[in-house]
């Protein structure tokens, strides 16, 4: 998909990106890095845990998101930078879960002082197979302007 | 260090971590994983972006703070359950760096509908070594009471 700047996006524009399986190899990894607790690392263990079962850590789910949005969910031109997010995580991702984003622009901010950018603010549902959002996250995000031809 | 109570905590708590380098293996390699940008994955070409030189993706900062919360730096009972989380990036994360995080415990509400738990609200600087601020968080992380002797 061709990279996108602030000045082919439009409020209200929603964007999906494709889909990714997270299998439980993968969620024992990233907890064994970043993220190591009982409920990210031993099935058995989880059970009597609240999560009732192997959960990826919250932080996979976002570290996925953000490769999701990378590799075509949110095409901007100049690559997709945020300066800030706030973000929950209404359900655990679970091993076997097919994720996707889905991202909506709402607000386009042109900066004051450099002519060339602007800030986005958008909202991003991650969704599993059943439509349930693992994450919901509302993020701002630098977009460039189309520079104007020499 | 023992793992803390709700019942432990008070307003204006402060914990510090343990420290964590970060080098640029590391920092390519997540980004393959899961932020593919030139900024993240290749030096030379990190110079003309906006980051000027090579930068670890805000997700991996993200993620490697946690390790330091989960090794020790908010030695919470029962593990460090976050429900949602508001973040920024003040500054990049770079080659070399060496991290720690420093965390406050700004509010402490008890559950209404569950007595054996609470809701911590906590700020989190995660700092360089010229403790310049990567990442400053502030997230809704579970607590639980000291379970009544039997």
């Amino acid at each position: 998909m061709t990279p996108l700047y602030m000045d082919d996006l439009k409020v209200g524009d929603v964007f999906t990106s494709a889909e990714q399986v997270i299998d439980a190899d993968q969620i024992r990894a990233f907890a064994r890095a970043f993220d190591p607790q009982l409920f990210h690392l031993d099935d058995e263990a989880a059970k009597s845990t609240l999560f009732g079962g192997l959960a990826a850590s919250g932080w996979h789910t976002a570290a996925l998101t953000m490769r999701l949005l990378v590799t075509g969910g949110l095409p901007l031109a100049g690559g997709l930078i945020g300066a800030g997010t706030s973000l929950e995580w209404p359900n655990p991702t679970r091993p076997g879960d097919v994720l996707r984003v889905e991202v909506e622009i709402l607000a386009i901010n042109p900066s004051r002082s450099k002519p060339d950018r602007g800030m986005l603010r958008v909202r991003s549902r991650t969704l599993n197979q059943r439509n349930e959002a693992v994450q919901i996250a509302e993020t701002k995000v630098l977009a460039f302007r189309r520079p104007s031809p020499a």
